[in-house]
């Protein structure tokens, strides 16, 4: 299977599931609900359970397993980008090209709705199977630190902090690191935990997806930059707009390109002392070099 | 030991235990920890992790084991009054007598701090000691499905959307359920498994954590009815002017304390299997049904 197929394979397993997983839209109250999967629904990309997905696979954990540890760290990431797009926050209007869950549901129900998914995140990671060394509480330790007040919600308080002033290379990467690596490197970790991963491996896997979601983010950065609103779906140029750090404008254009290449490389590198079984790790990580949405 | 200074003992441990286990105020981002630590140390009862401590006690687990949990139950509910309090919401600018988070912090911190503290309670549950038949998976599935789309924050969508309408009995029940029964009897059920219950003590002490969360309920209506904000330590009337319902409004205050007293009658008949080692439980239900604010 080529890489295109094969993700669009892994992205409608996790859609599948997504859907089963959470409560129909008709479950009271339904607009709880409905806009649970308004924002869920929104033709995300599914990058993190993917990753999850493939590198369990690669660690010969083929069936279904993962899925609900895969799901919860979409759901999670909804919840954080339904409240990073608030009015009293980035005040975003679209998301994936649709309104965003503000726009459409309000923002009290904006508010639960992001509350609610990151509650069921959890709840998803109570019915793992027991394996190896890894039980549920490391993997809600895992998602617990990925998502609280060091990580992701450190990042958002850095992010609105830095808004109209001049950061240096180092406070935009704290950010970053905070924002968007902190929760790749845990969708490797939840795969790698999920394969049965021994401890060198795990750390290998962890480097590894730290580095593409730092990657990842300078990429953002580029197209945010270089796109219109309607490649990306969502407002293009917003960064410059609200005065937010950017790598481009830190380190110019062609500077950010190396750096993501870089960055890429060093997440490849990551991976060496596997063989044949990371091969589609390192494809996605080329795969993600070369987006242009 | 009389009953006050039995609550105040606990309060003390519980108070000790959150400054532990919170980052402290200087911790980077500082205003993210500084709001943090502003709303939970805001003057709280302490009900709910207080709830866990006595009921683990009364089944002979006396140590300092289930502080964690205790105070997972408090983060999570500070959590959910910073998001109720937000302009979006209640638009509440006051609460225990202190300005609600968001009018010293504004809104975006007040969200994320309450992100924080709602990931940070889940990742208190990883340390518990796995004890008899209770995991830390079995702690997460309860704290996640009493916070989530099921209970409190569909409780919260249904009170803003029954803003300006006239409800039932059963539909303001329902509510209550959800909002408040659905977090005591998790606090109860916390307890229960972190003292070893075995299925027939759990149930009977879910039972009594459910119907005392409506009593309490019931009691804070006829309050806001009867007090005074300063009393309070919020703005009182605010339930009527806002066109929200309340025991009351639609069964009359007699009726309601009637409600009240039914109410705590039969959460205390529930622990009938009990001994003396329930003691405490009904001195506490005693207690809050005669409480004034």
């Amino acid at each position: 299977m080529n890489l295109k197929a094969y993700i669009a394979h892994h992205r409608a397993r996790v859609d599948d599931a997504l859907d089963a997983l959470l409560p129909t839209a008709e479950t009271p109250p339904a607009n709880l609900h409905k806009a649970m999967r308004h924002s869920i629904f929104a033709g995300g990309k599914r990058l993190r359970p993917i990753l999850c997905l493939v590198t369990a696979e690669g660690l010969g954990e083929t069936g279904d397993t993962a899925l609900p540890a895969a799901c919860a760290l979409e759901m999670l990431h909804t919840f954080t980008l339904i409240h990073d797009d608030l009015p009293c926050m980035d005040d975003d209007d679209l998301r994936r090209g649709k309104p965003t869950c503000h726009k459409v549901y309000g923002e009290a129900v904006a508010v639960l709705a992001g509350d609610a998914l990151h509650a069921l995140s959890f709840e998803l990671l109570c019915d793992l199977p027991d394996k190896n060394s890894y039980s549920t509480g490391d993997f809600v330790r895992e998602l617990a630190v990925a998502s609280g007040g060091q990580n992701i919600v450190a990042g958002q308080v850095l992010d609105l902090e830095g808004e109209g002033r001049d950061l240096t290379y180092n406070q935009l990467r704290n950010i970053h690191e905070r924002k968007t690596a902190s929760l790749l490197a845990c969708s490797l970790r939840f795969g790698a935990m999920l394969g049965g991963a021994n401890r060198d491996q795990l750390e290998a896997l962890t480097a590894f997806g730290w580095n593409l979601g730092l990657a990842f983010q300078v990429i953002d950065d580029i197209l945010d930059t270089t796109q219109t609103s309607e490649m990306l779906g969502k407002t293009a140029g917003k960064d410059e707009a609200v005065g937010k750090a950017t790598y481009p404008a830190i380190l110019g254009l062609e500077a950010s390109r190396d750096e993501a290449r870089e960055l890429t490389a060093t997440a490849k590198n990551a991976l060496k002392k596997f063989g044949t079984e990371a091969g589609r790790l390192h494809e996605i990580a080329d795969y993600m070099l070369d987006r242009d949405y």
